[in-house]
């Protein structure tokens, strides 16, 4: 079973994939993620443990599916939904469904087994952030999709079941109700002020100053003013603009930059914490929300945290984002 | 510093209470809950190692703090917010903030270190949910507050800091967003339907029956149609009341019956697993939302899910509830 559903008093879809329960792993115990090179699907010379490559950079001269890649895009071997077929929405009773139809991506970042972005070199940190906006601009021409979430789950404890540096991609025929409600809050700072309120943010941020771990030419990460979490990051464009594949050529660069700091100060404050981060971008067919602006939010996922916040929305985060933000400046 | 602070985009009251950093344990990364009888702080004999009691169901005779009790309400020793104060609500910059101000308890539900709800007798976990009534009617008369949250964190995964069983509650000067949002989605369904939503799921999960794992004559607990997580169960009272401390005492003993078989189940199911119980009722100060239905949500916490769901709101569940409540009601 693959299905959307949509819960009836919140209207929050939820993906229904018996499929990935199938995953090595699925609801073990003990396990933590696989860790061995010989057996990581994810390194060169394994190509053939997983699906055939969507997509990858690699050395001129080499064949798809073998070494020689830098980044490799394949399909989820477990999907949570299946690209094939049409989008039917119905109903269940007095409840709503929608077929699973979708893409699941890994995008694999990194030949290398075991190096955190902030261990790449440049160059290649940005074809990662590059082959994001790739990906997107190639799967928005698929009618069926509304959105795409794109996100990286670092560490058992985040999520992750292999431990070699990877995001994931998913394409889905709606938008997600917290992305929606970003958009609804925005829009009414909007009516109210007429001016975005993320750009509100980064001026106020730039100005007052406690909260800014650190800014380039294109980009501000800050430690947010009601961070949900301890040691919270946002990184922001400061162009406004509310489509991630809008991005520049040359901010890439700065963008990689910015993020590639941002985990080296996270791993060395946090003791390579697990950790989450979610892109923020438009709705495919939304054009020109002006009260929108797309953003990363990275999340470390720290022991004795999260466990009511989990399933409650409701947050107590206990290192204030000026403590967090000046202990990441200075480390 | 203890304050609450607004995201500007989503409205989200955070918490900031630099105060709970101080916990022992805060952000060990090996550590587990603290686990020994000689140790514990809510065990006979260790009352003094708490805050004095608010109130305790107590055998005759026995003094406050001392043993004899079988249910101790305590405040929380490392409180997210104080109970002393004016509620302020002030901007800072662009942003919005109140005053920390609130009360933060911890129910301790038995004397017994290691017995889950399953394993007590039933008029020992009716008590435990009519000490909820209580302390709720005694601090909504404080007009400071706006919402009272009662949560259950059992096992270290789910954010529990000590094992020996105890719920906490939190009294706010402000609504929880996910509250809001939840009021909201089921007033515009009595708009358009004119009737109760949660009214509406019962009904239909009865004449269904797929994802009911059981019933009796006022409560009925069932694996919601949307399930966020695998094994997520809601309880509902049949009788359609916005306001839990409204319930009726002979009511009190069906609730506690049928919480006590979901855990039991839970537990059977699961392996002990870590879990989270949250009640949802109305805003102390909304007298008579017809269209709002108080119930309580119970999220096991296994290993394998919730990396990913943690930060962003989105959710990838692996098991129908159709599944999980077949395997419920079986075991």
């Amino acid at each position: 079973m693959r299905e959307f559903r949509r819960d009836p008093v919140i209207g929050r879809w939820v993906i229904i994939s018996s499929e990935r329960a199938k995953r090595p792993f699925a609801f073990s115990k003990y396990e933590r993620e696989k860790n061995n090179i010989e057996e990581c699907p994810f390194c060169w010379g394994n190509e053939k443990f997983t699906p055939p490559e969507i997509v990858s950079y690699r050395q001129q001269g080499t064949q798809k599916d073998t070494p020689g890649w830098w980044i490799r895009v394949i399909p989820n071997k477990y999907p949570a939904l299946r690209i094939e077929g049409e989008v039917i929405r119905q109903a269940e009773g007095i409840y709503d469904k929608i077929t699973g139809i979708g893409a699941h991506e890994v995008i694999i970042e990194t030949q290398h087994h075991d190096k955190d972005i902030y261990e790449l070199e440049l160059q290649y940190v940005e074809d990662i952030f590059k082959i994001y906006r790739d990906r997107i601009l190639d799967l928005k021409r698929d009618i069926r999709f509304e959105y795409i979430l794109i996100f990286k789950n670092c560490g058992y404890q985040a999520g992750a079941t292999l431990s070699h540096p990877h995001s994931q991609l998913i394409a889905m025929p709606m938008v997600p109700v917290r992305i929606k409600q970003e958009i609804f809050g925005a829009l009414k700072y909007y009516e109210y002020k007429e001016r975005c309120v993320f750009c509100d943010i980064i001026n106020y941020e730039l100005q007052q100053g406690s909260r800014v771990v650190i800014e380039n030419n294109d980009f501000v990460a800050i430690c947010p003013y009601a961070s949900r979490f301890p040691f919270e990051v946002w990184v922001l464009p400061k162009r406004h603009d509310p489509i991630y594949e809008d991005i520049h050529s040359d901010e890439l660069k700065n963008l990689a930059t910015i993020m590639q700091i941002i985990n080296k100060k996270l791993n060395l404050a946090l003791d390579n914490p697990p950790y989450n981060y979610l892109l923020h971008t438009s709705p495919l067919k939304e054009l020109n929300l002006k009260h929108y602006h797309w953003h990363f939010e990275i999340i470390p996922k720290l022991s004795g945290v999260g466990g009511f916040e989990w399933g409650t929305g409701f947050y107590i985060n206990p290192v204030p984002p000026e403590e967090a933000a000046k202990f990441l400046i200075e480390v």
